[in-house]
């Protein structure tokens, strides 16, 4: 990832709204806040603040609290009655390193810590309505309509051989839909609402952030079969151990590419349909579709 | 419990908060929400409320809210690699019936709900300043450093033999401060924020709801051990099966009930200082000590 912002950005922000102790609550939370993460919520929600009105410190505790919400549905995906990963951003899961039980609370403490954090938008007082707006989109997108009702679907599907069901891509959609794109979905949102964009910006954000979302998920997909493990920082082949459909197994490796370079090319459109100095955001999309990990 | 308001109408109030859909998430949720309950933090919140300015519209919300705390903390404490119980309110838990991912994903969904919850509370713009407020205090009480840190302490201290250790009394008051007092002051201190009560009022409320708190883990303990299954609703002697430390293991039943009379008996004084009318929250709290269940 560029340029302008780097991932030590975000971490020095997710330390200015976390707490240091040696409570084992405390060191289970910041063991997973603190991993070396790609922090695309967070810069997304950044780049797209710049392209409207930059209020960054009004931005932060959201920042903050998305990136916390993404370590909590990671933490309480990779649980043994879940997805059951041993491995995550390289190193163990936190259920292997600090127990079922304290991973579970680790992942509720992060969620609650999340409202705590965006609580303290509320201290600029001018931008009262925007921090409502933001904060409702936020849990909107992070609840049972969007990223937890997207694991439920994730769960629900597994082991059910999508692929020979009627639809397959569609269900696939459904579910990225949900799991991955909602929280990219509020991040760009956010950034916009804070920026005091338009209405008619911030749907535009959305689409692009629907695009950016899907076509994230799908280059996932062919990193899970081509990406090598050191580099992919988890366990490579897992979908297929968890007999998971992914875009790559009912599309094949070349349409997948594909899908990924039109999406990507859309979003680009509409981006620049706002006539706004987009080039930064662009750049960062562009990065996604050529990563390795 | 009494009197003026019955748990009827908090379950009216949570119905208008809560989604009607047979998606298998929201059934998980509704079953676990709507199971005969005490609502005791809900009526709380509403009879401090009523000694105060009685604010209900701006109140509901809150009320709905940590009624969905507290049940997403049951859901999750009942889990396997909690306290593994396969009966709450007298029916089966919510791992039991939905399988244990979807109990992880109804408890997060619930506890994200109680936050899109409390944001409709924004939408009553003359009580934005109480409106933060009584949010910092709910999310504070929940977190960390509340709720969740007591259950954190509750596991760490399981099968540790409490009652061999230098301060039993004080390791058992330190988890219940977090573990149950920590919602009961919550709901006590934003009944009165809401209300427009002074800081010191609010203060006092705060005291009374510690004492509230304890007494009520203290029955609650001694209704494990001389209560009857069926009135009770949950496994009789659980607790022992557990091996875990309870007031009444370390300190008998009888200073247990003369320790829950002396906290209720301050209580009722505390109230009495702010010399309003707190005949109604008085009855509820005199209520308690003498419940069966």
């Amino acid at each position: 990832m560029s340029n302008k912002y780097d991932t030590n950005y975000i971490d020095s922000i997710l330390k200015e709204y976390s707490k240091d102790s040696d409570e084992i609550i405390t060191s289970a939370i910041n063991y997973s806040l603190f991993q070396k993460g790609k922090r695309l919520r967070p810069l997304f929600m950044l780049y797209v603040n710049d392209i409207f009105e930059s209020n960054h410190d009004v931005l932060k505790p959201f920042m903050a609290a998305i990136e916390m919400i993404h370590t909590y549905s990671l933490i309480h995906d990779d649980l043994p009655a879940m997805d059951d990963d041993n491995l995550r951003r390289g190193v163990k899961t936190n259920h292997i390193v600090f127990g079922e039980a304290n991973a579970i609370l680790a992942g509720d403490g992060l969620l609650n810590k999340s409202i705590e954090t965006v609580m303290q938008a509320f201290d600029y007082k001018d931008y009262t309505d925007e921090v409502v707006k933001a904060s409702k989109v936020l849990y909107k997108c992070s609840g049972i309509d969007g990223m937890i009702g997207g694991q439920v679907l994730d769960i629900y599907y597994e082991n059910k051989q999508i692929e020979n069901m009627d639809e397959p891509y569609e269900i696939l959609c459904d579910i990225t839909k949900k799991k991955t794109s909602a929280l990219i979905v509020a991040s760009f949102k956010i950034g916009a609402i804070i920026g005091m964009a338009s209405d008619k910006e911030i749907d535009i954000m959305e689409q692009v952030a629907n695009n950016v979302g899907l076509a994230f998920q799908i280059q996932d997909d062919l990193l899970d079969i081509v990406g090598d493990e050191k580099t992919f920082g988890k366990t490579i082949g897992s979908d297929e151990k968890n007999n998971k459909s992914t875009f790559a197994s009912i599309l094949g490796v070349d349409k997948c590419k594909e899908l990924v370079s039109d999406l990507t090319n859309e979003a680009i459109s509409l981006l620049q349909s706002l006539n706004k100095d987009t080039k930064e955001l662009e750049d960062i999309i562009l990065g996604l579709i050529n990563r390795e990990k």
